[in-house]
């Protein structure tokens, strides 16, 4: 099932007058908009494997359709995402739900479709059916040496895949934790954690990134071993200089200003890479700009600020990923509002009239800074958002011409009704 | 000191060109938005007397200069907030901060200035100088009755200044609660508090509303008697017909679904009135709009459907106010950020499609449903909320006049560097 | 597989003389502690059948062994929980998971190990294999009058199954609510949930009573649509005087009172049960007691004084049941651990010194009154609990004898490694 | 104002059989327990100036009586306190509240109570009378290198003043931050904060601690430049040896583990102390462990755990201070309260057994893990307090013999009704 160019083009063809119409309109009050367009055209948001199935909680799962079976179904359906908007260049995999079984044929199918591999995914807060030794009471946290061994061993093999496919860094996750009070030794339980990414580390190759992400609560509801940005950092500083933060928005407490951990981050170096989705209550992995898109802003705001400060290239220099559940909504279409939302947020960070804000805050003139923050983010810039996709010879709408083709009916009937993929 | 209406017309001039410029691009492709232009002149959110002074926290507060030393100054603050933006043409009241010494002569004042009278509120969360009994452990919820009378007698003298004045309703916000388990017996605070409030509402007049405001903690940190919408809504009910629930913004736990609770409310009929905030943590009284302006987007979302469902006018039958504490901005500019942010919020949620929103949720379209909210929420609508204030007579860019004509200056030179208005 | 009487007699005369020597003690200082274990030998906690096999999360779930296969090993289950503790004296089912074939049977089999049946769970939150239509986007709240419909049948079809054992109450959890804005009409879905209610309330048996539970959020995550007390309560003051609320300890936003939720419904006559466990963050369904003991001895002293000043009788006249999720624990060695916390939790309470408390809160004693609730809850009222035990037939130290009689071991040579029991 | 030594026998002569009853009851059971009342004897908790007098909320304070007037009869009043209970031997200083006109007779006079000089604390989040610079946009973070010229300056002569009067270490507290998005940038703001930071660590002596506390919100509303414990590290780490994270109980976000942080900094040697106090929705300062007894508990078995494993003197080598708001209670009531929980915590820390914690801990047993802290916890540990307090010379009961002998009676008759005390 793939996108045909002609039919981009034709659906195109058919909004484009409005398009220019709204474009021009933008243009005429922000001359200088424009050159964003092209920031935007580079900017590449991965998707994970394991977010183009229905996924569920805890309570119950509501399949759909039309699921991928495989690496190269999933493939095959990031190819259709990134054939329509032309943003989603990545596919981020995970172990052992995505272990190819031909290196080159599957680099070979992610090529066709344009995408890169992203950051590999370790799971070890599952038992799967082979495993010898179980993670019931953590992985690399473990009081049993042969348990974080074997932990240590996969996200080695992990990396193997990774090499061979050209993926560039590892993402660990870790669950562990405890549920309830005298469960761990905290110290213990950091230390062992420690030891257990030291040995991940060596084998990291010299053009690799690790990734630490860390996490609140959940799985585990009393402590998690890897719990806020402060453990990370103290992980990745201990590790090296090719450890870094993975910030997961919907992994932190209530409340908590993830913006200004976001800048900290970037000013000690050692910012990784991002999740994004949204949450209301806890990692509700909701569509990204579902709940708090002024957060989403805000964040951005940083992450160009911070980004320009050091010089990075914001289309390359961090890890961006897509870390949802589409436990209500069609994966793919959450996935094309969830990249909407994040190109939204992104062009109206790169909006902001950094020499104005800086001004306001020299002046401590907070009504001011308000303002020039709030001047970006109230400016309609979906029609700068639409020019990039037009340029990158993507669609002007792509959930609507998802629509109109029946891309989903088309995959049910390819694939059927009661495809499950893997995931959560 | 006035805002002289020629200084407006000429502030206006200068913008016109390119404000009608932007306002022809929005209806070009919003031909109907400009009906909703009539509906934000009709919209009025009252100022609450307290809110035009420099606020503070318990660890100090930090004083701006010029502010208002009497109710006639207060009146005259927001007489130039509503000569600037057209849409504070209310003053509420706080007794005994604002007991008048002539009625006649500031009913006069504030019609001379445009304003109305909203709803009074009372003060049983301070001991006042020549109190006779403390509020130490609660007003209405009091183990003696004596105290309780005297809060009651106080209530009915702040109706009777609100008759004089033309107001029609009286806000109650009890403090009244516990600190420390064990403190509170809470079924007797619950049944002395209904008792009181019963004793406040026989003297209501027959045209007045009782807004009964709840709060989830602060200045007490274990219980509030009146201390979430369930508790207002039980209390409303009991008194009868002319109660009402009155939500704040930020007097809600964390991640509560205020939206919800206003729909429900209006649902019940019990919806009396809005208190306009945001905060991140508490009830940090911060400027409207300046943190989750997609919440405050939903809220009107929710008020402009439920209100339409049950016959209400939304400029009429909802008390609308500001709630907040002004401790880094001048309080005059932040209210101007407060009001606009209500207006945007408010244009809005009118430009939702509610054939196309009914039509998604009777499809559990979820997708659409979502796209229907964010098309209205990422229009820019500020030309029409800028042509509303125009057709108004007011600012096009408010708080621009506002420093271009140095008010806060002349405030100072006519007041005085070292004023402090009463409030918190 | 059962508890002998002997096993029982023989490990209780090998703890008698500590346990005399402690009880002694406790009553030297406190002589009339020894009146409230006879209350201690009433109070019986009910068991959810679902509550016997191994949980998990969305991310997983490790299972133990020998976990109960079919009703009839669930009730045998319980049976050893309730021959260990004499407090665990009636299990609550859930349809569709407990269905039975032969009602005789099956409540000769409860009959037998001393079980009744509490109240009847029904199950709306997930899509059986047979079901006819979705759950997908609700039950009872759905906007198709035919999904509702199912599910107004699939309860009267649980209350049917109930008569036939013998309960007298209906337990009505509705996972039903919205994971994004713009998916619900939040009052419509209300019309539509209290219009379902009302047809399955018209089924009830009239010694019957309907509990309608409330949940702040998952497994939606935007909006519930029973999402808190004062919903619960607007549902069962519509519906009659047969519905109550109904309280899990975990259903609630962050830093909810609780304690005074429960005083507030013992006060309207509208508390009907409670759902105990314990959490941190969310629905943590952890062991009760294991991380805010102090905040159940709280609640149990509001539950006791306002349903003295009812006059309720505390063992019959409240449905009082564990609802958990074992993840990391055997779930017999969790559930005597949460039945041993509410014990003392309740002996705590009934040891509060109510009329010395009473005269603190009428002289606004606070550090008197917060002396009074923590001089019951410093006491070690273990003592009294085993004693209670001792009296009833049960065992001194429950867990200690599960675990020298290998229990577990035994369960997982009769039913095997490999069992999951149904539930969550 | 002082307690005579023969009011303090003859109280203790009348509670002495009752006492030496339950103690040795107690000591049945724990026969070793008796070893931990030396400990409990040697621990001393550090009282604040500022604690003293009735504290208040921005809505309003409701001032008690007989409150200090200056720094003597602070003095005085700690004194009171550490007669009866032997266990608050220091006072904590608030500079410019507490600047002494002659240090050697304050020395003189805390010696003739018993008292030490613990942490001088500094005060940068307020304006002074005759301040040259308004901290209003935050001291240290300043944009304005005047301002934070200032604030350093201010902290060195803090430190001036404790050299004087024998202080070992400076508490830093900081309320820098922003309320509204846009107002700091984040990364200036931490660099503004470390190099003044730098320039005071410069001024400490070799023999002093510098302790950097963290705070999640308040008086600031959206971000906090010293936000998190692991800002706090970061500062720490990068200034030196001698700076410390200083860990207050109410200055966390919702749900946080404080716990596991005390491991954790324990762990990278980097917990300098810790500021007690109870809270239930923010930095609501109420008596300790009135609100969460439980987790006060938890978070010293940490501190023993990782004291003891570090080889530090639980009673020297960290700052232990009370750091609450008395608004309703009377201060030294309330600060009896507290330490006294301080030291039923610690009792029960001591008694947990540690090789029973780490055999459960290396096999996983989380269910016996619990028992063993549950064991501890559920001990009344009362006794071995009251032992203490005996060896040590102090009251068995101190709040009854504060009311006994009406200290606060004679207080108001020697300083006033109308005394209010400085500080918050």
């Amino acid at each position: 099932m793939n996108i045909d160019k002609n039919q981009i083009a034709e659906h195109n063809q058919q909004l484009m007058a409005a398009h220019q119409r709204r474009l021009s309109q933008v243009i005429d009050y922000l001359p200088n908009a424009v050159n964003i367009v092209q920031k935007l055209v580079d900017f590449q948001v991965a998707i994970p494997s394991w977010a183009l199935g229905t996924g569920g909680t805890r309570f119950g799962r509501f399949s759909g359709g039309g699921e991928p079976r495989n690496l190269e179904e999933k493939i095959a359906d990031i190819g259709i995402l990134h054939a329509l908007n032309r943003s989603s260049g990545a596919i981020s995999l995970h172990i052992p739900w995505d272990i190819p079984k031909d290196y080159a044929a599957i680099r070979a199918l992610a090529e066709e479709h344009g995408l890169a591999f992203d950051a590999m995914n370790s799971n070890t807060f599952q038992d799967q059916p082979d495993q010898a030794l179980s993670y019931k009471f953590g992985s690399m946290q473990h009081v049993d040496k042969a348990v974080r061994r074997q932990a240590v061993e996969h996200n080695i093999e992990v990396i193997k895949h990774g090499v061979e496919l050209g993926s560039k860094s590892l993402t660990v996750w870790l669950a562990d934790g405890s549920s309830f009070p005298g469960q761990l030794n905290f110290r213990k339980a950091f230390q062992n954690t420690l030891e257990s990414l030291q040995e991940v580390y060596e084998a990291l190759p010299d053009d690799w990134k690790m990734f630490v992400e860390y996490k609140a609560f959940e799985p585990n509801f009393y402590s998690t071993t890897v719990g806020d940005w402060g453990q990370s950092l103290l992980y990745a500083s201990k590790l090296g200089e090719k450890a870094y933060t993975l910030v997961d928005l919907g992994h932190h407490l209530p409340n908590a200003n993830i913006e200004q951990i976001v800048a900290l981050l970037l000013m000690e170096g050692k910012l990784g890479g991002f999740h994004f989705n949204d949450s209301k209550y806890g990692d509700d992995d909701l569509t990204t700009g579902s709940i708090k898109p002024y957060q989403l802003f805000l964040i951005f705001s940083e992450l160009v600020e911070g980004m320009d400060a050091r010089g990075m290239e914001h289309a390359k220099d961090l890890g961006w990923m897509i870390d949802a559940s589409h436990n209500l909504k069609d994966p793919l279409e959450d996935l094309l509002q969830s990249v909407e939302a994040i190109l939204i947020a992104y062009a109206q960070a790169l909006l902001v009239d950094r020499a104005a804000l800086q001004q306001a805050q020299a002046a401590n003139d907070v009504v001011r800074a308000q303002e020039v923050l709030q001047e970006a983010f109230r400016t309609d810039v979906r029609p700068l958002v639409a020019e990039a996709r037009l340029r990158a010879g993507a669609a002007l709408n792509p959930i609507q011409l998802f629509r109109q083709q029946d891309i989903r009916g088309k995959l049910i009937r390819e694939r059927g009704t009661k495809t499950v993929a893997t995931g959560l």
